[in-house]
């Protein structure tokens, strides 16, 4: 069987969205038990903000297996990203100048989640700034962005029933314009390395491995 | 007709050799600014280092559409990451301590590339230093983990005809465990959300989307 046919055909999953609410819900569970059962084997013996900003750097030593280590933590936001689908099967991806990259990236929309503020809330709230859509919404997992050194958590949502709304205010270093492709099309560009975004190719190849998208 | 050529073939040009070297990396230089501007449209008028490290810090100004931009800038390495796969179709991923988020994660086998390094030997050296297997390296794709911030530029190898070698020096805050799994597994693993990495959601299923890998 091709993997993509697998959670179709799995009778464990998801078949709606609001299955996928349950799983999603199912999924924060076993990160709780699993964020538990291995809290942070170190013991951190020193640390030092850097830095504080829209980013923030510290610096912490800790000790484990015996050595001290010295270790640079980039702290970021938790943050949410989303695949607007629509019932065409058409995926809304946004092109932009990422000026760490010194390129324009083509990406699935994304953004910060606000201090206390839920990631379905946050969801909603990106998705209306940054294409002018909102949807339903339902949690497909999460993934850390570069755990080796950077703290980013990212929700990622699959969002459908698509209806326009009144596209909300950008960020000032946003700069925005909005692709709508086939979602097959999108996949093949992941794969052909067209799309460079670590997000973006995880969260489409996650998506159309459920929901058997065909290219 | 690319600007390096153009000079060459521009009968005003002197034609002797040493002429024609100058001109032509002259032209290289005019060509790589042209495309540094095309690729970067916007003016740094600042920059300021905040922290070097393993990691950096800076922050740039910039004018992009009349705004002033201040924006921090994650100096990292670029890096690599291996999909190292048996005959049997087994994976090997690594289980390491990642302080930036508190848990243990589950992984690819992945390191920076050493300056000077070629993405190929930097593939070769760290699957040897972290799982002790040597293989046939081939390319996959590259991207950006976190392209909003941070500069990491990941090459994706896979890596097959696996020959076991002495397993190398890991670094002080590796703590890795191997872990050997159907392919299959790994996939639902990343599709289920047990696996939370990024780079290894992204790199499994590209790899298996490539394969048509069956679970």
């Amino acid at each position: 069987m091709k993997f993509s046919q697998y959670l179709l055909n799995d009778n464990r999953v998801a078949r709606n969205s609001r299955t996928l609410h349950v799983i999603g819900k199912l999924g924060m569970m076993v990160e709780k038990k699993l964020r538990n059962n291995h809290s942070r084997p170190v013991d951190v013996i020193h640390t030092a903000k850097v830095h504080s900003g829209r980013i923030s750097l510290r610096i912490d030593k800790f000790i484990m297996n015996g050595n001290i280590i010295e270790k640079e933590i980039v702290e970021h936001s938790p943050s949410v990203g989303m695949i607007p689908v629509d019932r065409h099967s058409y995926v809304y991806l946004v092109q932009q100048y990422r000026h760490a990259t010194g390129k324009s990236l083509l990406e699935i929309p994304a953004g910060k989640i606000e201090k206390g503020e839920a990631p379905e809330k946050a969801a909603f709230r990106e998705l209306a700034e940054e294409i002018g859509y909102t949807g339903k919404f339902s949690l497909l997992t999460t993934f850390y962005l570069a755990p080796g050194y950077d703290t980013e958590l990212m929700y990622l949502f699959q969002c459908t029933d698509l209806k326009r709304v009144v596209r909300g205010q950008l960020d000032d270093d946003e700069n925005i314009s909005i692709k709508r492709m086939k979602m097959g099309t999108a996949i093949r560009r992941c794969l052909s390395g067209e799309i460079q975004d670590c997000k973006t190719i995880a969260g489409l190849l996650a998506y159309s491995a459920q929901k058997n998208v065909t290219l």
